[in-house]
């Protein structure tokens, strides 16, 4: 379900080996260990290992997985380079994941990455997407590049669709943008020129309706995914990596932060914020206006903000009133 | 102000009887009562019955005003069959509605159902819509089958407008959506394909002004009606079957619940929520981020959430503040 | 940086001296002392006093530099009829403010005021805007009159601006919304045509990042300004007049009421709310669904609403929930 071939979506600038890559780093090499070269055309995470690939590492692991694999890891924290088939060891890691990303990959917040479009019934339509027969598209919609839609998709008017897959019975309502750019940047140096190179894409499984004016962004390097038999309310956001399982339902205007995990049949209610790479369990329930910033367990019902159980948090607000008196 | 004919926005299937939509119902049928056949083209709702309709009901009523017209109810609860001229008892409520509206009209969430469109000066406008010539319309819109537009009114651009009757000199911002899908469904059976169909459309009084990618969807059976004279910031959504009374003031990022009824003469701060199915009344004003829960009185000037008296919220943090210390 | 010529954006519906305005003055004129004739093609405000000009004031100034400009003062209180060159007292300020800016300008909010396009690539662009040849611009945007955009910028699809001045190296994404109109009006005459004319524009400095299905409303008068470096969610709203310093970060669905100055380096959460008018220091961190109702100095991290130093809002959270057991 979480796979995809990334240069469907983001062309390759060109090829590189190991010894090309080295070239393209800025700051000082602090340390290199090159056991072999091998072609790169592709970028991994940790939870998505890819061979051919480069991996960008904050910590130190022991991961015999990305040694099985042809992969060139890059890191700002090293304690034994044999826990790598090849290591650089650099200043800047950050810097550095701009530098190689964009180096490597073609994507819409780069000068210069053009698609090709045919003009069908009043939407553009990628030569490069590949859009089932019996979809319906309403007008002024764009999908772009690598874009794949299944069977019986509606897509309304003025929607946005990039670097996503889509799989049948999806409506997806007007004025919403789908793929668009995670807010993945560094603290310390920002403007657009800055923000971390968004390389994955969304997934949608089969048969979730979103609804007006949502926006999803893309996976950084892997997906964002929206769970089987979801429906999703206007206005409601969902950042960069952020996978929600099946039979989710979330009213308008909620918004989930980056990398947020949420399990199946999860009922979330109006303008609800989640903070970024928390776990939400199987059916949970959050209520309406909740600012939920920590894990919360399966079957939990949550309510306020910082969001508790919900029986706590209406014992709490009686409580609050009588002090007032 | 509240009236339309539905088949201008969403065209019959085909013609039914009782006898054949009978045939249609999914599931048991645990008992049936017909006195009396004839041709069924609509759906009621208890706010507003129609002739030649059928409604679903989920209480008993003994209503004259349904017994009077040719009206087919559709109920899982049943005490008296001869409250009805026609009455067939179900187990499935929801499904059968579902089941029914879909045979029974077109709309946008199903497959098959196209607009013959005119490409007007950069704007898409379907040949079964009336837009005054006086109007002004941006491009990259699209103005959908039955619409009507009064006099003297602003369409903005990339503005999506759909089942929808707007009145005279109202203003609509860049890319706000109207006549959406309302987020009806039932909470057991989720997915794109159990959404309930959502007939209604949205009235606009004259010289309201909506700012910019707002949402408004349109009534489920009914209509979301927006009072003359209001004043929409932007990023406002409202839900199906709210009626919002004249010379509202809304401020930005807003989200009002589904068949929400909101008097004359209210002002509501930005990022305010209400839940559905509340009334609030006349001259109320909503204090900024508030949460309402519960009806609101005339007059009334609430806070906080769950919204309250904006003095004792006012009180109430003062005090909270004193206990921290 | 905040300089711009008003009449490439609003052309002037014809020329006025001082004796044509008065004629088109609506109510009791109370007073009027008139020392000079002179053409009138443009309107001030106190924070950018403009040669031939008109101002209106709500309170009573003894200001040297509109003396010392052909500037005409119309206002509603008046102690010294010596302190201006010219000015009439009148009994009803705001609606001869949109009485006399209406017929000096047009804009966008009025009917009969249509710009001229190019249908270039699939995007609506006006004959009266700049565009450098290295931007990349998508599928169904509007770009409007009097528009300037810099070097090397991204506009991606679906995105409408108007009234704005745009920097190089600045990425707009999907949806998004520029230059729209301020929700300025007053509380006791509502609706579209009562809304305070707002002819002022939006100035997006360098390196700007701003998210997908975004709005960001015009000066009233003067400009609405987003600093360089700045970068910007999803769905955040920011209002009309907002000065919002260098290097912002602002995550998603974040709203900015008008005329609130903000300094350098801040850091503000999701789903925060500020309200009008206040001041937001330097390398100011506001936490996530906060809502800030008062100025903040520089260098302070806050929470909660009303948002409070970070650390008391922690102690009163853990506060209140021992109190509610």
């Amino acid at each position: 379900m979480r796979s995809f071939k990334r240069s469907n979506f983001f062309p390759l600038k060109k090829k590189y080996d190991v010894n090309n890559l080295l070239d393209l780093l800025d700051g000082k090499i602090i340390d290199n260990n090159i056991h072999k070269n091998f072609e790169i055309n592709d970028v991994s995470s940790l939870t998505q290992l890819r061979n051919n690939s480069i991996i960008f590492l904050e910590k130190d692991y022991n991961n015999q997985k990305i040694k099985s694999l042809n992969i060139h890891v890059i890191t700002n924290k090293l304690s034994n380079k044999e826990y790598y088939k090849n290591i650089t060891l650099v200043d800047n890691l950050n810097h550095n994941y701009n530098k190689l990303l964009n180096d490597l990959f073609n994507h819409d917040d780069q000068i210069g990455f053009n698609d090709e479009y045919n003009f069908v019934n009043g939407s553009h339509i990628s030569k490069f997407s590949k859009i089932d027969n019996s979809c319906q598209i309403g007008k002024n919609c764009v999908i772009s590049r690598g874009v794949e839609i299944g069977k019986n998709c509606i897509i309304k008017n003025n929607v946005v669709i990039k670097n996503a897959i889509i799989h049948n019975d999806v409506v997806i309502s007007d004025n919403t943008s789908i793929g668009t750019t995670g807010f993945g940047f560094n603290f310390k140096i920002r403007g657009s020129k800055h923000l971390n190179p968004q390389v994955g894409i969304v997934i949608i499984d089969e048969n979730v309706h979103l609804g007006a004016n949502c926006t999803i962004d893309r996976g950084k390097i892997d997906v964002t995914l929206i769970g089987k038999n979801s429906m999703i309310d206007n206005m409601v956001h969902i950042a960069h990596n952020v996978i929600l399982g099946k039979n989710a339902c979330i009213a308008a205007q909620t918004g989930i932060s980056g990398s947020v995990l949420i399990g199946d049949n999860v009922t979330i209610g109006g303008q609800v914020g989640l903070a970024g790479h928390i776990i939400i369990g199987d059916n949970v329930v959050i209520a309406a206006k909740s600012g939920v910033t920590k894990n919360i367990k399966d079957n939990s019902v949550v309510a306020g903000f910082p969001a508790i159980d919900i029986n706590e948090w209406k014992k709490n607000i009686v409580i609050n009133r009588r002090n007032g008196r």
